[in-house]
């Protein structure tokens, strides 16, 4: 059951205006190019135009939302890094050094932190920083599940709340997804191998670098977790709670409730991506509003695109999360509203046309 | 037989500082990421550092390089746009109308459009226009050599000066190449399948968009032309003479100068792909100072990839040329260097390192 609180967001999601997406080509086949030769630029022009408009003729106010939570399985050894990194991180990326931080500069993002569910309280206040934490960390999910149904709802609601949150503070026009949490590859892969309906070890890869042995616990671990909670492959709040995380929930309540406010975003990576799933299951419309930033090197991640229709941007063997590719990816969506707006028609510029 | 200005340039291609790369890897993996995870934007900061040393931490003056050239062999009508259109791109081009234009000024480069062969004589002057005019368009490669041996050195002696002329102009750090030539995917694909040894069939595409029976037609116009002129494969002079064109000459020349003068080079399609076929014939060290910007749909561009042993950045589906992939790769490397020099350490952060 959802709650009042998301089913008003998802009844505002509409599908794209087809007027919008054909006059945009029509504009698009006017360019002093061959047909359809900038390829996906083309594809992410005629999409933006059919969400935010004909008027709007560059995105302001990127933002960047980059999750963190704490995984209860991770104390089954399935990550190459100790948990506390999760923490770390986020002093990390409030100082404006990892990753994340130095790509939104390059394209001029901007990136808000949330607490979703770190297992500490954390030590520092910054206007960078988001509290939403639902809880300390989620628990073991081959011990059960992961969270209870209203966490789950709670951390959607959470990542819809951030999202009205920054559109009232900045007129948000571009969002990206990105993730943060010590584990977090293996609720994703849960997640993948429910919803895509494929074998653990078919989306299992290793995260942050685990060796072969700790590969094959992790493959076992997301087995236990599918076979002890049996969550329902169509049921999103179900199959989060059973599997999930905090930032995952957050997520996917970002890519609702930026399909609702009729804002693009920009999908990060893997843990992004099965956020994506579940978001998908609660509303199948929202992915007509997401962009997929690139494929990472999570074997399941392709998986996760294909089964959403989704055809990535870049394809740089990045495994990082955080937003990293989220951010490269919002220069290219730049890109295609400049080509839109900026090149010359074959009648202005005075070119033939094809034969 | 090369020319003595081309075998100096060739002379002074050095290997890759080995020193340079170690201690790149080493800085990479100090950073706070797992090890790897930002997979090629690794790959081009440590081939950047290698190139430009460790002090240089942004490429100032990037430019992109546009040649543009006619072809004979467009008379066996093997495309789909009319001949005079080279010519009125490279108007369209000078006003900053076309793609590469749009997408240059996006990621903050120059475009200087080169005249190599256009079958006219340019009605404009223009600061942004230089003219290395070979000759009014190759000749039709069917009925003979596309070129003469003069020719083709005085094309790749054109490029290296177009460098070493905005070397001094304006202290250039990052070139891109591109193109512009009505017909040129036909030469492009006839250097390709006798480089890579393959049937002219399989890296035959369709250019700018031709239908089934104009393709059939464009596969034998470069069986013929392969047949009739007998290059010798490992000769790029002899390659370049028989099937290329101006414009694919003037590029290969930049691709060594770029090696030669130690600035990184971005290759752009299948047509900049097609020269550094030829470049690699007569320095098979330059490639180590290439970047390839993208793979494009031309069918033949990845076979030239994989024989280069080059890993495209950008996988978009695009064949437009003229240096559009070239730009939207310069946003990636200038990411890559910022990433190496912006990121916080593992101990500057003190996050824990791997278990």
């Amino acid at each position: 059951m959802l709650s009042k609180k998301i089913e008003e967001i998802v009844k505002n999601i509409k599908p794209l205006n087809k007027i919008l997406l054909e006059q945009t080509q029509e504009r698009l086949n006017n360019l002093t190019k061959p047909l359809g030769s900038l390829g996906q630029l083309e594809d992410i022009a005629k999409q933006l135009v059919a969400i935010i408009g004909k008027d709007k003729q560059v995105l302001k106010n990127k933002t960047i939302f980059t999750l963190a939570g704490d995984h209860g399985v991770a104390e089954e050894g399935i990550s190459a890094y100790p948990k506390e990194v999760t923490q770390q991180m986020v002093y990390n990326f409030i100082n404006g050094g990892a990753g994340v931080n130095v790509l939104a500069r390059h394209v001029g993002a901007r990136v808000v932190v949330v607490d979703m569910g770190v297992g500490e309280k954390l030590q520092v206040k910054s206007e960078k920083l988001k509290v939403k934490k639902v809880a300390y960390g989620t628990r073991n999910f081959t011990k059960g599940p992961a969270m209870t149904e209203e966490e789950a709802i709670k951390s959607i609601e959470a990542g819809i709340e951030i999202v009205e949150e920054e559109i009232k503070n900045s007129g948000i026009e571009l969002i990206g997804t990105g993730d943060m949490g010590i584990g977090n590859t293996t609720p994703s892969a849960a997640i993948a191998s429910v919803v895509c309906n494929v074998e653990p070890e078919t989306v299992t890869g290793r995260g942050t670098g685990i060796n072969d042995k700790v590969l094959q616990n992790k493959i076992d671990v997301i087995k236990r977790g599918i076979e002890k909670n049996k969550p329902d492959s169509n049921n999103g709040i179900d199959i989060l709670s059973k599997l999930g995380g905090y930032e995952i929930g957050g997520l996917a309540g970002i890519m609702i409730a930026g399909a609702s406010h009729r804002i693009p975003v920009v999908i990060d990576g893997f843990i992004s991506g099965a956020a994506a799933l579940v978001a998908d299951k609660i509303s199948p419309l929202a992915k007509q509003y997401w962009i997929a930033a690139h494929c990472s090197t999570e074997p399941g991640h392709k998986i996760m695109l294909e089964y959403l229709n989704l055809r990535p941007l870049l394809n740089l063997n990045m495994r990082l999360g955080e937003g990293t590719g989220s951010a490269l990816a919002m220069n290219l969506i730049d890109a295609s509203l400049k080509i839109l707006n900026e090149m010359a028609t074959f009648d202005s510029a005075g070119v033939s046309k094809k034969e």
